[in-house]
């Protein structure tokens, strides 16, 4: 016998010997127990109580489960109430679905039996019913903001636009790639970069690196999905890029999200343009649809008045427009809010950069005396800068040249040889996922954006 | 004038003064022109040459762009032929859709021009026409693989499962997290664990740490998804996860994918076994459906006879099976791989492990003499234990006892906050991304089913 000492049992099993439990009682999401469908049956919900009101002929309460950001009302006999049964605490009650006389319901539950599965110490516990804390405040709290209605109609929002993303890409014919989290690249980061090492390696002299090289946090997928666009017509990443920069701004994070694609066989930035416009409005008008309720939240509590520009944004037929300005250094964030607001507040493409301020992949328009590369950002109101995108250079000796010239072509002999076989004209963009979620919802702070915020001097959890 | 110094032009635009290029030539996908909709029409397409062949009435070449593995055959005037026209090389083709009187393809392109955009240098190229490369071969040329077919379908396949996956948590009402990448978290992991630094961070007496505190790169995102299982019904995530284990077996990588889901107000395995079948075969139905020659590929050429294996997993309607053994240590692959063949070569699940062998935060059976947690693997053919999971103990007393007698109780102050304020009975599970590519595509070395594979002295790109 070969399997000594192991688990007590193994079981294959196909869906026909599934014993359901609890077959007569069907469980019920609150989303769907809202729809009203389900009138007269009897049911049982689960969740976290968001308030107890105890009356003489009756115990109100507030139920929520996450899977909206509307609660359903409860009515049971004022003999259920009990002392475990306060805000926050976790229940899980049967009964059935009843229309509801109140006007801001259709439905609610009449109570048969409420069961409080999990206590919530009233004392210690930091959010108090019927309260609404500001986002500084809840921020103090990573383990548990998510109990909040603010910031869990945050992470359905993110949620949802995670998923049309994914769709839009999906529809539109593109590969996902998941491009390197760590990896031996050290472009355009300068300083502001993690270094990744194994614990135990403590830099012998042997073997001083784990990857026998020093190794990273990506700052970007793009030179890898490069390589993807060597045999695909168009690649995306969705995932998490890192700067160690050393700011706690209300703008940085060493840890945030960034969607890339590259696409082959283009040759203009108008190509470009129309795929990250038509992103930014595919993703928009799918979670207005799917998360109207949380999408008003924000709009309503967080960024009163913020509402009217999303809309312009996505409304907004803009008049075709080119201002010719002067020449030489970077946009800083005032000029880029200077130039949004210009334009009448709503997105706008800034193109053709100044060949030295660009990275050595950008394409080069060889437009002397100017001289500037293609290259494409999309600034929106309140954010800056929402994408960035260019034209990449193809052509091996344009940036064999560039890449000598800044004493950088050994380290990057791999993407030249991608120019070596069957190079293709091509280019990309990346939009920053947090500066999107704060462009639509009006969050000041990229902190109150992700689930779980990572800066200089803070890695909570 | 506060715009000085800047780019050199700005654009508002909206779709309608797009001034679309060539609109008098639709560009198509190969995928789409092999579809046999548009013959007659005169289009454009765009990819690699798979194949020329120059005889005396006519030039043959076979174009593939990555859109599908099946590629375009180009029927063209001999006189189009060109040195540069070679195996490898980029092409922009425009010509007519006909009907193909060869039986392997019902489509054609009679094409009127042929342009190299890319030249692929033929001496250098590591990829021979009409040979199959073995994975070994390939695996050395990690910017250029990508362009041979097998390593083209599996990257559909893998984009394809990751849609897939993200689909059957959408229609299953799961809310998506990005959890952490950095933690502070130093748990599980023992030894094995990555350390990130800002490259700045020399260990200065002052502040040695940019977070202030140790961070690591994390090697499972379950205890911040159990944080969202406060307040959602259920939550997954799918991303990166990270090992810095000294190994270059077959098994092993340093960066790997991985799903992990937690579901709220469970309480028996049962309820998560259910979810990780229906995830396993929502995931491999749609992969086939989606891409049959793709897999087929794989069935062919990289894993004879594995097929039979697959729709075995998918359509073996198994028995009901409790096969009791002795008692102590943890199961060793040789062991996972005896019971999966004792089992009929199925998948199986093991369940109710001793309670030593698991994490503290797997939930107590309390069944005394045996001791074991609910827990659950489950195996299959060739892999051993591609998912994982458990009951967590959400009863906080209990889970104080064990993290106090680990000497973690400190560290795991805020884990056990989570049972402070309404804790539910919860589980959840997590499932080796390549693992599953593994399994469904019969691929022996798991370094053959990422893009860019990163294991202990490799790190390359």
């Amino acid at each position: 016998m070969l399997l000594v000492r192991l688990a007590s049992e193994v079981v294959t099993r196909s869906r026909r010997c599934y014993c359901q439990k609890e077959k007569s009682l069907r469980k019920l999401r609150i989303c769907e127990a809202l729809c009203g469908h389900d009138l007269g049956e009897k049911v049982k919900i689960q969740g976290w109580v968001r308030s107890v009101r105890s009356q003489k002929k009756a115990l109100f309460l507030d139920v929520n489960d996450g899977s909206s950001l509307r609660s359903l009302q409860v009515v049971a006999d004022p003999g259920l109430a009990h002392r475990r049964l306060t805000f926050g605490s976790a229940v899980e009650i049967s009964g059935s679905l009843e229309k509801s006389l109140h006007e801001k319901q259709n439905v609610e539950l009449q109570a048969t039996e409420v069961l409080v599965v999990g206590e919530c110490d009233p004392l210690n516990f930091p959010f108090k019913v019927k309260e609404r804390h500001g986002l500084e405040y809840i921020r103090q709290f990573p383990h548990l903001r998510c109990k909040t209605n603010t910031f869990s109609s945050l992470l359905r929002v993110r949620s949802a636009a995670t998923s049309a993303i994914h769709s839009f890409f999906k529809e539109n014919g593109f590969v996902h790639i998941h491009t390197p989290i760590i990896t031996s690249n050290d472009c355009e980061g300068a300083g502001e970069i993690f270094h990744v090492e194994g614990r135990g390696n403590k830099g012998d002299q042997d073997e001083p690196y784990f990857f026998s090289v020093p190794a990273f946090l990506t700052v970007s997928g793009q030179l890898h999905l490069e390589v993807m666009a060597g045999a695909f017509p168009c690649v995306y990443t969705f995932g998490p890029t890192f700067r160690a920069e050393n700011s706690q701004s209300r703008r940085h994070l060493a840890e945030f999200y960034m969607v890339e694609a590259e696409i082959s066989f283009i040759r203009s930035l108008e190509d470009l343009m129309v795929v990250m416009e038509n992103l930014f409005k595919a993703t928009t008008e799918r979670i207005l649809a799917e998360c109207p309720h949380d999408i008003e939240l924000y709009h309503k509590h967080v960024a009163p008045g913020h509402r009217v520009r999303t809309i312009n944004i996505l409304t907004h037929s803009s008049q075709s427009f080119a201002f010719k300005v002067e020449w030489g250094n970077d946009l800083q964030t005032e000029h880029e809010n200077y130039l949004v607001k210009h334009c009448g507040n709503v997105p706008v493409f800034v193109i053709n950069y100044p060949y030295e301020l660009k990275p050595f992949y950008a394409r080069d328009n060889s437009d002397q005396p100017e001289h500037t590369v293609a290259a494409v950002d999309l600034l929106v109101p309140g954010i800056g800068e929402l994408f960035g995108g260019s034209l990449r250079e193809e052509q091996q000796e344009m940036l064999r040249a560039r890449l000598a010239r800044a004493g950088m072509e050994d380290a990057y002999q791999w993407y030249l040889e991608l120019r070596q076989f069957g190079s293709v004209p091509h280019g990309g963009f990346g939009m920053g996922f947090e500066r999107y979620l704060q462009c639509v919802l009006g969050v000041h702070n990229i902190k109150d954006v992700i689930p779980f915020p990572r800066f200089s001097h803070s890695c909570l959890l």
